[in-house]
């Protein structure tokens, strides 16, 4: 990533990433499909932690809060100890329409994921469908807010947000 | 986009695509930026009525309402006299991770013109960004029921997918 940020993303060569990991070519593709992975190999854990936290939810919680009280707590975990990190990364990907189309078909599946898990929980189509892309979108707009913002932590932007989006579908 | 449904996305190239439609691959590359973009011409002119509709709806509509009103008409105006042609390119685009790619990027930039549009209205954000994203993930929901469904139309599902929404965020 520090290459990406030095040279930007699109004058970076595999080559030159795997130079400074100290791996070979071979190796770099043994880990990664290609360079823009290397910036979204977080998203394996990722959904592993938000598909078991669905999964283990209470089955009192509807849908929406079970998706996004998983979200809060990954965002405790995974993304509040790093925000410098996360917000070059973020930096990198605005800069670039390849990795900003990479991230946006993390997202899809993430959110397909997601809805496998509320299925999981006997929860009906469109109903599991929409949940998760509603959960996943406010997930979006929360992680771009808290990376321009100094202040409050993920969990907290996503809580507002959550109401936020309650405001704006119940009409008002 | 016969030919991607003959041969598949993959195994067509830009010579023979524009062989068939009586180009020079020249004249091709003024029209399409690359030989997905062929798939997608409709979305310049979709967001343009979207952008349009919302501009122009009644100040007493509530934000998501306002897009959701414009998406029932594009609907009906755009998409509703070609449901033939709206599944064999949908099924295009399921079969190709390059073209749900695209696909996800125009998406985003709709939602993207969409919170604009909303902004306009005197919407703030981060409200005018939730409603957006949520109105462009219903549409794509909605979408895939109506290519698969041979009964209702798709503002119908449209509209209903929105009552589910509403129940999913109310915590239902």
């Amino acid at each position: 990533m520090e290459l990406y940020a030095e040279r930007g993303f699109d004058s970076t060569s595999v080559a030159e990433i795997a130079e400074r990991a100290g791996l070979t070519e071979r190796t770099f593709f043994r880990h990664f499909a290609d360079k823009r992975e290397v910036l979204f190999h977080g998203s394996a854990p990722l959904q592993e932690l938000l598909v078991r936290e669905v999964d283990q939810a209470p089955d009192s919680l509807p849908p929406l809060e079970a998706i996004v009280s998983a979200l809060g707590d990954a965002a405790t975990a995974m993304f509040e100890p790093r925000r410098d990190f996360a917000r070059r990364r973020q930096a990198i990907i605005a800069a670039s329409a390849e990795l900003r189309e990479r991230e946006l078909i993390k997202l899809a599946t993430l959110a397909s994921a997601l809805a496998g898990a509320l299925r999981r929980r006997g929860v009906t189509d469109p109903a599991a469908s929409l949940a998760a892309e509603a959960g996943i979108s406010l997930f979006k707009i929360a992680f771009e807010r808290w990376v321009d913002d100094g202040q409050q932590s993920l969990a907290q932007i996503i809580q507002q947000s959550l109401d936020e989006l309650k405001a704006v579908t119940a009409g008002r």
